[in-house]
């Protein structure tokens, strides 16, 4: 091991001591003063050890360790460090962390790279202060144009720019990421589940990140009394929504490991205990790595509800609230990962990640892999979250090595 | 028919006059302006047939048409204006018309009675004020003592008594009503429900008052992301709990007409759409006028919450929320009703009510009997609740006979 663990757990402090909420979980907003004095932290460890930080298009942190060719396409590696409110220790902190200990060790023992190797720190993957998760990485690759991120605001109204100007991020390179300026894009992440825990694994190769379709499921019946009105004269919405719910789970357990679906929001009306509910409104997240698969689970949720509020003789409704596709990690990357961690003694699992990441949005213009490290319990966006400091530092030896295999 | 329909309309228009919600239906609290305008509208028409009203121990309105023996015991007919926020114009109030009336043709037209007839209207009878339905009729027979209800407060703060001070309610009799003074009381209420519309029918005689047992279920399990936990290592609060709202209703189907269930609040945490419910939580109301079938009602929903909360293994918790046993009306009064509206020419539906009433309160110390006129839609508690005129001038012409026969 050439990664030194102390050092990242010195980081991963000296990071999560810019918390908002002490003492409730770490609360680092994009933009935020703390999310300013963690980027500065970055900036000055940088600095040491000779590597100059720009602010890229949409915010986004980058320091250029050159190689033997400058001009060549950079080889990225990087996370984020803005949290969800009251998140976690590890939730994107944990990738820069391990970013930041690669680059220390390439400039130390100078190794020998060819192309320009950049350490990145997205802004707003989260979507915590805008609502919006991606959006650094979005705004760099021009999915979102600099018209659509300036009408983009925070709950207190602030723009995104404005936030920006606040904070004193001044853009010093405003050029879009282009396949021709970027090869691979490399990120080391927390899983947030417990797939690696259950299998007791140190290290997670991610093949594709999940594409997700969020819909809102309206019910309507009718508000009758809950004591005056019999069984078999009810349209009761509640009874409609909870074998919908029911059947969200069958669709998703008949896909295997490969889907998840999950009823989130639940909310009802009246939502009085004597009243029969006339409404009852829920959300329903389905994913899948593969694109038909996500399309088909979509479609057996609708099925269902439409069936079950005909039988019932109530109104159904779907309105779809946010979709996003899935993304193939590249499968070199992932069997270049793969083969640098058995060397170093270690079996990964190829897993999806059901949450989205940064590196899905670069993937759309160069090679990307992502590597995952366990978290306990698969506890995240929460106070409870834990990834041992050994497995970061097992990662970001992986990380460190397939980075420099990227850009000989 | 004796009974004035007309008179009965204006009976209404002028009571629903006196709203707190014009527009939006009708809002009439107990102690209100709004309420004390309702009555006075009520003493001032007993006035001009002779008749004084006293407030009686817990601020209900009493009436009384002496017989040829003014010392027997009373036979009483009435309901109450009290409404929930937002309510109809008939719930209560068409009670208290077609006593109204009622007491009207008896003087008018001298007809022979032995016994006191009163009319009453009984104080916060839907609890929209105080939170607890049925008080006046339980302080006035004794089943909350004067030490409770003073304590008993409304949103504001302001104390049940304080409130009757403040609205110049002065007791004038403080006697509780007991079986020596009381032969039978006689109500005439809207059905709330659409038992009498689906058969088409003008009359329902109310043979039992259901009883009511309201739980809360808190089902816990795991808060979990929804992208990252594969299903089976969820914990999934809200998949136990679909299950178990679904099995309400089958549990409540198997007792054929006798009994309801319904579930009508659910709250669920975090209650974001990507994140596995940790905690849900529900009430559950269940009805039956048989005692023996409530229970067991009642423990086929706790015995289905714990099977299903072991077999995904969640915690459940059920607690009592409200409990209320159930009352029979007294089998020669619905007898007796019977017979007096098949010689009007209508064959009555005999029915339990699944709401409660101040008469199920009065029941317990002298005999009872309801008399329900049909609800449009079985809409209740909202600006759509309706009922034809023309039906409840029947029952009135039923309750007018019935008092009568009673009162011998």
């Amino acid at each position: 091991m050439r990664i030194r663990t102390e050092r990242i757990q010195k980081d991963l402090d000296a990071i999560n001591a810019f918390n908002g909420t002490p003492g409730k979980g770490v609360t680092r907003f994009t933009f935020s003063k703390e999310h300013q004095g963690a980027l500065s932290y970055v900036v000055e460890e940088l600095r040491r050890i000779g590597v100059k930080c720009t602010f890229a298009l949409g915010g986004n942190l980058r320091g250029r360790v050159d190689g033997s060719d400058p001009s060549g396409p950079a080889v990225m590696m990087g996370s984020h460090l803005d949290t969800v409110g009251e998140g976690g220790r590890f939730d994107g902190t944990a990738g820069v962390a391990a970013a930041l200990e690669a680059a220390r060790i390439i400039k130390e023992e100078a190794l020998f790279h060819r192309l320009p190797i950049d350490l990145v720190v997205f802004a707003e993957e989260e979507g915590g202060r805008f609502g919006w998760g991606l959006l650094g990485s979005s705004a760099w690759t021009g999915r979102i144009t600099a018209d659509q991120l300036a009408k983009i605001r925070d709950r207190e109204g602030a723009g995104y720019g404005e936030a920006m100007e606040k904070a004193g991020v001044k853009i010093q390179d405003s050029t879009l990421l282009h396949r021709d300026n970027l090869k691979a894009m490399l990120e080391l992440h927390i899983e947030q589940g417990r797939i690696l825990e259950s299998r007791n694994a140190a290290v997670g190769i991610v093949e594709a990140i999940a594409g997700i379709k969020q819909v809102i499921v309206t019910i309507e019946g009718s508000a009758d009394h809950a004591g005056t009105t019999p069984m078999d004269l009810r349209r009761d919405a509640m009874q409609g929504a909870a074998r919908i719910i029911a059947a969200v789970e069958t669709v998703a357990r008949q896909e295997g490991e490969g889907g998840v679906a999950t009823v989130g929001q639940v909310f009802c009306e009246p939502g009085q205990a004597n009243v029969i509910p006339g409404l009852v409104r829920f959300s329903v997240d389905v994913r899948h790595s593969d694109e038909s698969r996500l399309r088909a689970m979509a479609a057996g949720v609708a099925h269902v509800a439409e069936n079950v509020s005909k039988a019932r003789n109530l109104q159904c409704r779907i309105e779809v609230k946010a979709e996003a596709e899935p993304v193939e990690m590249t499968p070199g990357i992932c069997g270049l990962i793969e083969t640098i961690a058995r060397k170093k003694g270690v079996e990964p699992v190829r897993m999806a990640s059901g949450a989205g990441h940064d590196t899905g949005i670069i993937a759309k213009i160069c090679d990307a892999g992502m590597i995952f490290v366990p978290s306990r319990g698969g506890r995240s966006h929460c106070a409870e979250e834990f990834t041992e400091v050994e497995d970061i530092a097992l990662g970001a030896e992986i990380l460190l090595d397939t980075v420099l295999a990227l850009a000989r």
